[in-house]
């Protein structure tokens, strides 16, 4: 439709339904919603192709709302395309319900979980890095921005990356209703300041009134017609338009409206517009070969560092998989992503130093099937920390490599030492954490990264250490290894301390002490069958070394396995699941955290003495 | 000294000492020092205001090498003004000395570790806030970057919020070498692409020949005629400059030279000029008075959210402490932080949402012996984890607190509930991690913040929950309190569970089960003593319940706690200092993770049998 007329009722009706929905559960973020409605309106009338019945059609755009609390926008308008009723607009934030709080992956015309600010953006960035460089696909990338998330530094990451791999089909949708969420933004209204940012990036950058259909209408054109560059969009906008009470007023932010059918009836009432989104016309993305798997494999007794098998093993699961792509923040010799590098130039991509946007691109070109290994020094990792997090709720399917973790890795001090690595990826929900000791179980890992779901992370080591697997050896992930038996006393170790504990068990050996060894390579989920038989055969006697701080590492690890056993009595209540939005009782009682699940394990407890 | 020839000799010596000090060990960054020499000869032989004797004179100028790799450099730097010997600077990283291989505030000239890139511009940002806002001090905050670490989002924060604050007392001296870890930096020598970026934020930004030490003079001589905006040099300089075997060369990052007595020969030989550099004229900062500590008190039974608590308590400790600031990441009126803003405007600063400056500049702050609190939501402190990680390295003293902790936020969905903080805080070197369930108990707690030394997290709640502790009761960090008393079951909460024990015990009491209930506030060090007397007294059944993921959280730290109980017969060997530089063995050892520590922690395990 390119009706202005049409596209003004259609953004009324979008501020209509952000403020019905958010009016059930009397919360929600409607005035954030309405700074933006008449940008979709024009946006999904003319401009978007996507096929709401086929999701997963490669020749759809994207739209990411970066700006996630206007999730109010974001589900009137699948109403608004027939995505979904007007019954379901009001299950919003509501337990049980796709319609959270935050858009979240559940729905299935959403990418990724957003609602962390700053992380649209740069996610976008990894989603048009796909149609560009790898499927050469024409379809576009709309990303939705708040003015306030603009401060993040992952946000000039995006600006950064987008204008250096020239995506043109990246469009940012700024979004400058001048009021954050306790008061004004750093720069308000000053479109000149944005403009002047986005420009030296080398961005095209078209400022509008974003409430003045036929001007988005004519940006909309103008960001098509760029070659090589991405656009920005930046639209002066007013938070809460069309509504008295709230327009342009502080202290509306993240807060249903008081008189919601006021509000509604000052807007013209209800409307039940139908959009009809075009289809993309269909298309076939490139792809790449897939290759028998042919792993590197070393000689028992050799050294090597685990992060040049790595290096080794990435090449060849990239050969053995066409859909395989490698990251790396600008220290890939240290990695050896390089190899890939080398090998599959057209599959890898240089971040440089800026780990947030490393981790959004992987984010991004796995919304498009890719398989991502993105590689840095497990230290620097932390600074995507919060990107990790969110990409656990975006069920994305990640595969991270830190190099060069602990104190082994020697002269370098404790800035490029990972010593809370394995704390903090133990914690990612549904994460898998890997640590191989050596050259050929390092292999074995990457190529079983491949096929695991959610985020998984391999530690690798600086130093070249003693190769003690055969090639033929399996790892299953979850697995241990007791690399040597012995009923005195059980070491647990894995990665560098495996083979001190192995030079201990040989010193223990002469005292006459038999030692059992065990390779905890599976760090998350760890192997408990194996520890328990263990704390049977060595009367509970455990030593545990890791090359990390004492919290919550490898020893935790083995503490929370053994929670569950009888002769420890502990029971652990925690939030072992991914939540959802609803009431916080909901919510406790869902994760099993309330008193009735403490009687409950209480009773069990007492009942099992 | 003024004198061009002067300067080109220093220069010399700068990069003959860096060849110098790098070929003991054979590591280090020696061309990423010798591209930088120049600009550090000029700085300090004409511009820097230091007292060298007297490293805390509050006039003094900050040097901080945000680039951090260039320690050679600084090391070298404090040769040429007589800070330590000759003998002392071939010392450099070994283990043992405090010239490690990146900057640590073991040495007394040294305000900050760096060595994570992106990290040393936005905490001169704090130090400079400190000198304009707080202080009025004149002193300069000279900041050293790379150009690999322009990439990190971090430092377009910094350029941002120098900028806002109008920081003239900034100076970014960015080293443009061309040449990052693995080659060319996304912008090479391409320096207008810099000077637009830079200049757009509003900075004042002047371009030279970085080996033009007249030019370096006039740059410098400009940057301290500025008012109301900071500079940044933007220098056009050669990596390994100076020495053909390396000059402009790709592969010779991070590496001693190979024939370093040829290099000394070529730059014309070892040299030893001695820089006075002048001192400070002596100043006192502005102060804020100490008034008598009146916390706020709540009643028994009235219903307070812990933030809300930590709000108030915020703001009476401030009044009673002048050196308390306060920074906020544009959440204030959810973390109550605004109150804070409201009382006490000219110690609160806004950082916007931009984590990574605000954890930065409450760096810089605590550098200049303010107390930084700083807060923002539990789950977007992620987004600052290796700035928190860094701080520790630091010996920062840091105050941050995190609201809206875990699911029971309820609609907002999970990208707001931190579900992984606590697990992340305890990894971190040195850290207290404090977790209240009531008012006045928060109140307490923030109190105690004030005092404590390194990283110390608070994590609050957005529910409002019941008081249960008078105004009078004393909360030690460390410490946990017996809630109720009972001898068939121990129940461990903490925050928001530690109601849901209390209605849980209410429960099994109606069944004749007697549950004692744990509030364990100080997550971190978590009282050991209180913990095994449950033990003994419940027979070892523990219900440990916490709104977390399971991994890392309340249940490893009551885990790890019975770790070194003998009924448990389970030695924990991992990283428990702070590592320095050193051979990869002289720090496993150092860290008790080598065989020989495995060894004594066997044969001690077994002893006790």
């Amino acid at each position: 439709m390119t009706d202005p007329e049409f596209w003004r009722e259609l953004g009324q009706q979008l501020r209509v339904d952000s403020i019905r929905c958010s009016a059930v559960p009397k919360s929600g973020h409607p005035t954030s919603s309405m700074s933006a409605a008449d940008l979709m309106a024009v946006l999904i009338s003319k401009y978007l192709r996507y096929d709401f019945d086929e999701p997963k059609n490669p020749a759809n755009d994207h739209l990411i709302f970066s700006k996630g609390h206007a999730s109010p926008l974001l589900y009137s308008l699948f109403k608004a395309c027939g995505a979904i009723t007007d019954e379901e607009l009001l299950t919003f934030r509501q337990f049980g319900s796709r319609l959270e709080g935050h858009p979240t992956p559940e729905i299935p015309w959403v990418d990724v979980a957003t609602g962390s600010l700053g992380q649209g953006l740069p996610i976008g960035v990894g989603v048009a890095l796909a149609g560009r460089k790898l499927e050469q696909l024409p379809y576009r990338v709309w990303v939705l921005c708040g003015d306030s998330e603009l401060a993040e530094g992952s946000i000039g990451e995006a600006f950064e990356h987008a204008a250096f791999y020239g995506l043109d089909n990246l469009i940012a949708i700024l979004d400058i209703n001048r009021l954050g969420q306790r008061g004004q933004t750093m720069h308000g209204w000053d479109l000149d300041s944005y403009m002047r940012r986005i420009e030296a990036f080398g961005w095209n950058a078209i400022e509008i009134d974003g409430h003045d259909v036929e001007a988005i209408d004519r940006a909309y054109e103008d960001a098509l017609s760029m070659n090589g560059r991405p656009t920005a969009i930046v639209a002066r906008t007013i938070k809460g338009k069309g509504v008295k009470a709230v327009e342009n007023k502080d202290g509306w932010h993240g807060k249903a409206l008081d008189n919601p059918e006021q509000a509604i009836a000052e807007l013209g009432g209800e409307r039940n517009i139908l959009v009809r989104v075009p289809k993309p016309q269909s298309a076939t993305p490139r792809s790449f070969p897939n290759e028998t798997l042919t792993l590197p494999t070393y000689d028992v007794g050799s050294e090597v560092a685990t992060r040049k098998a790595y290096g080794d093993a990435l090449v060849a699961v990239g050969n053995a998989h066409g859909d395989v792509v490698a990251l790396d923040g600008e220290v890939s010799n240290s990695t050896y992503a390089e190899e890939f590098a080398k090998e599959i130039p057209e599959r890898y991509f240089e971040m440089y130093i800026a780990e947030q946007q490393l981790v959004a691109a992987a984010v991004g070109l796995q919304v498009r099937g890719w398989k991502p290994f993105g590689s840095t020094f497990a230290a620097f990792l932390t600074r995507a920390y919060d990107f990790i997090r969110m990409a656990a709720i975006s069920r994305a399917n990640l595969k991270l490599c830190g190099s060069h973790a602990g104190v082994s890795i020697g002269e370098d001090g404790p800035s490029q030492m990972a010593l809370e690595d394995l704390a903090a990826f133990r914690a990612v929900h549904g994460s898998t954490v890997l640590y191989p000791c050596d050259a050929n179980q390092t292999a074995k890992l990457v190529a079983a990264m491949v096929d695991l779901d959610g985020i998984s992370f391999m530690r690798t080591t600086r130093a070249a250490t003693p190769v003690i697997y055969g090639p033929d050896e399996e790892f299953p992930v979850g697995g241990a290894k007791v690399v040597r038996d012995g009923d005195d006393v059980t070491i647990v170790g894995a990665g560098i301390t495996l083979h001190e504990a192995l030079k201990a068990a040989d010193a223990l050996a002469e005292d006459g002490i038999n030692a059992r060894v065990i390779d905890l390579y599976s760090v998350k989920p760890v192997d408990v069958k194996t520890l328990r038989e263990a704390a049977r055969a060595t009367k509970g006697r455990f030593v545990i070394v890791e090359d990390h701080y004492p919290e919550g590492g490898l020893g935790a690890a083995v503490l929370e396995a053994f929670a569950a056993e009888d002769s420890l009595h502990v029971a652990h209540l925690a939030v072992k699941g991914l939540p959802t939005s609803g009431k916080p009782e909901e919510l406790m009682n869902a994760a099993g955290i309330s008193a009735r699940y403490i009687v409950a394990a209480a009773t069990k407890l007492l009942a099992g003495k």
